[in-house]
């Protein structure tokens, strides 16, 4: 975490001189610059981050503890007094604000929600109340509702008044006096409905709506699927709690994908962000697979001494075995990322599997072909002799096409089980591919061999 | 591309009986059951196509068709009557018209656009003179502008009257007779100002906005940052042509993410849905890193014949090669991923990676440990004496550190040479641990063996 001190200093004359512009233009310019700002505000002493919270006033606090990750915000915010921390909380939108109070140690968080507003605690202490990875975890209480006895004009008004406090004024719901959730209206049909006509007969009551302990990619899904700039979140007996807007989509896409991410790359998700995560977590995260795919590709220790007097006739046999598990295993890991991430985007179904696999067979033999010409000209060049330079040859084409098909089927036929298909990452199928690729080789090795 | 018979002739029988609600019901069921609307759809014949799209009539025929893949689309499009694919074309959003005619052939789409209104066709034109992938080629048309000189009232007025064309009318943009972009209003600020205010002193001059040419990527990282539900798309100088709005961004970060994920697994990205790839296509997105990889990959067996002499001494040393590259590539290929995602979501830069590295090496040694005391216990089961024991349990630990640096350090510098660090995929780091790994444990295998 190297700052500029260049950096540092500017920042630090800006407070003094007690100039906000200047400090936002400096924060903006650091961020255009690929740096952190949140490196530099975490490099102040407590004194000047109190001074710093002065000069800008709440307003723009909140907006810049807004741009941060949630963790850096909770840890500058931490170190402000609790009065200025509650102040800088209420300016922000209460989704922000609650992402960021979940963030900070829970004494702490109940001083500072003590000196909140209380309208304003309350609210937050409901988003508080679901985790973060759930629609309820993600929504914003800055909805519109109206009752559906309201008048089109009179809603137009009930608009106007709240609209400043709203997140969107896209879609105003329409809820009962005991909160539950009506319909929906947008703003289409009520600026073009004659004035006097009830919200009740203007309002759409199929409403895609989402409850709030569903998984929040739940709701991304339904926002992307009906192209809806925001998503009502209700709990079980169908009261309204909150909206999930459209802006929210990427940031709980991004989220779900570097977890898939991390799982294909062979590890548990790590459900922080990489700074952030001790090197106790990371090691938590991956030794399990690791020595998941130690126990499964132990056995190839065992395949090799099973051939050991083959190797040991022919010792040239092993100067290849690294190249050719390794194509195997690159196979493997370009088919099986293609095809999970073609089952996340609902690309690939069970129902496609045959012509899945058909497919990869079609493909695997013109790469196995390519391989095996390349594998030939090296085993030459190398001098270990026609025989042997057969033998990787064949074997590579055989190989090539088995990690494929492999690669292809075994996520779709998990998913099928039940499984979820994240378990089949790269590394699963490299190791499963080096002990069957072995057999594969020494197979081919004793029939050519013995045949020639 | 198995399809259930039974919906099949569901659907001829509601074609046939003329229902466009019973159609719609079951190709609604069909998409929650997990299978593919469009693959019973391709099913059925020319004439019952026709006769759906008759039934269906050109706005639901529309909605249908804006519900599935642009390419299924477009193949159905096509089987179509000219004048009925101009109409149903029409009713659609005009992007996702474009998306739509841009994969019909050339001369099969300038039939039907010739057959639509001039407006619309001139509409769809513009959209489809940009590449796919920018943000021209995503915006749609469909936005409110209305002059500086308007009064806040009377721009009330104007927004009823188009209400219903626009995507959304949370912004307003303010542009001049030669359709330059000036400015945006917010229907917030719309609603809650006195009525005669001119839209001129209302409007905000500094609208976040992006080039036509520019990537998508760009539009949604910028929607996304500032929190934007629409932003406006601009030409060269400056003309307003468009907007994308926030529920775009789902479908541009899943395509880019898909070609991440691709990259990873150490291909090149296919920009074709998986299935819709012919295996020629695959084979060539994939045969050239193959190729690099086996290249690079090659020299291991230079290294086994380089210590020939020490294989043919001790057989039992060539057991475990497969499991110590292999734990050496499960390690990187866990890291790798981590550091590449971690990078492209901004988490990780280059200012951080001593941070990076000093972390890599503390969970190394941890993971290191684990698997050297596995990789003891499983060689003394094997019954290959203490001395090669020692030899791979020392070469495990190193070989995981190792792997752990280069994998994280390789993408960080990489991309500060300006070369995409996503060139740095799983097998790629799999194929260079391959080798260094097998020198560490050749050297280790000599200074354990001849101080023994």
């Amino acid at each position: 975490m190297s700052v500029d001190a260049d950096n540092l200093e500017g920042l630090r004359a800006a407070i003094v001189s007690g100039d906000p512009a200047r400090i936002v233009d400096l924060l903006d310019a650091l961020g255009e610059e690929d740096e952190r700002p949140a490196d530099l505000l975490i490099e102040l002493s407590q004194a000047e981050l109190r001074q710093l919270a002065t000069v800008l006033g709440d307003e723009i606090a909140g907006d810049v503890l807004g741009d941060l990750d949630p963790e850096d915000a909770a840890d500058l915010l931490e170190r402000l007094r609790v009065q200025d921390a509650a102040d800088v909380l209420e300016m922000m939108d209460p989704d922000d604000a609650a992402d960021i109070v979940g963030e900070i140690l829970p004494d702490a968080a109940a001083d500072i929600l003590t000196a909140m507003e209380p309208d304003e605690a309350e609210e937050l202490r409901e988003l508080l109340a679901y985790p973060t990875d759930t629609a309820g975890g993600r929504m914003t209480p800055a909805f519109v509702s109206v009752s559906p006895d309201l008048r089109a004009d009179q809603t137009v008004v009930a608009l106007r008044r709240v609209a400043q406090e709203a997140e969107t004024v896209n879609y105003v719901y329409v809820t009962d006096a005991e909160e539950h959730l009506l319909g929906v209206l947008s703003l289409h049909n009520l600026v073009l409905t004659p004035p006097d006509t009830r919200v009740r007969d203007l309002m759409v009551r199929d409403v895609t709506r989402v409850a709030a302990m569903s998984d929040q990619e739940e709701a991304a899904r339904l926002l992307n699927e009906h192209d809806l700039l925001a998503i009502p979140v209700v709990d079980d007996d169908n009261h309204l709690l909150g909206i999930i807007t459209a802006d929210d989509v990427a940031d709980i896409l991004e989220q779900e994908t570097t977890e898939d991410i991390e799982r294909l790359g062979g590890s548990q998700p790590l459900e922080e962000s990489y700074l952030r995560a001790r090197p106790t977590l990371l090691w938590r995260r991956r030794v399990i697979w690791l020595l998941v795919l130690f126990f499964a590709g132990a056995y190839t220790s065992t395949v090799l001494r099973f051939f050991q007097d083959d190797l040991e006739a022919v010792v040239a046999l092993s100067f290849f075995i690294p190249l050719l598990i390794g194509t195997g295993g690159n196979v493997g890991s370009q088919v099986v990322t293609t095809i999970v991430r073609a089952m996340a985007i609902g690309d690939v179904r069970f129902s496609d599997t045959l012509r899945v696999v058909r497919k990869e067979i079609v493909t695997g033999v013109m790469l196995g072909a390519v391989m095996s010409s390349a594998m030939f000209a090296r085993a030459l060049m190398m001098g270990v002799g026609y025989d042997v330079s057969i033998v990787v040859a064949v074997t590579v084409i055989v190989i090539v096409v088995w990690a494929a098909v492999v690669a292809a089927a075994l996520p779709i036929m998990l998913r099928q089980l039940k499984v979820d298909p994240a378990v089949v990452s790269a590394p699963f199928i490299t190791t499963l591919v080096d002990g069957t690729g072995l057999l594969i080789y020494f197979s081919v090795a004793r029939l050519v061999l013995e045949s020639i």
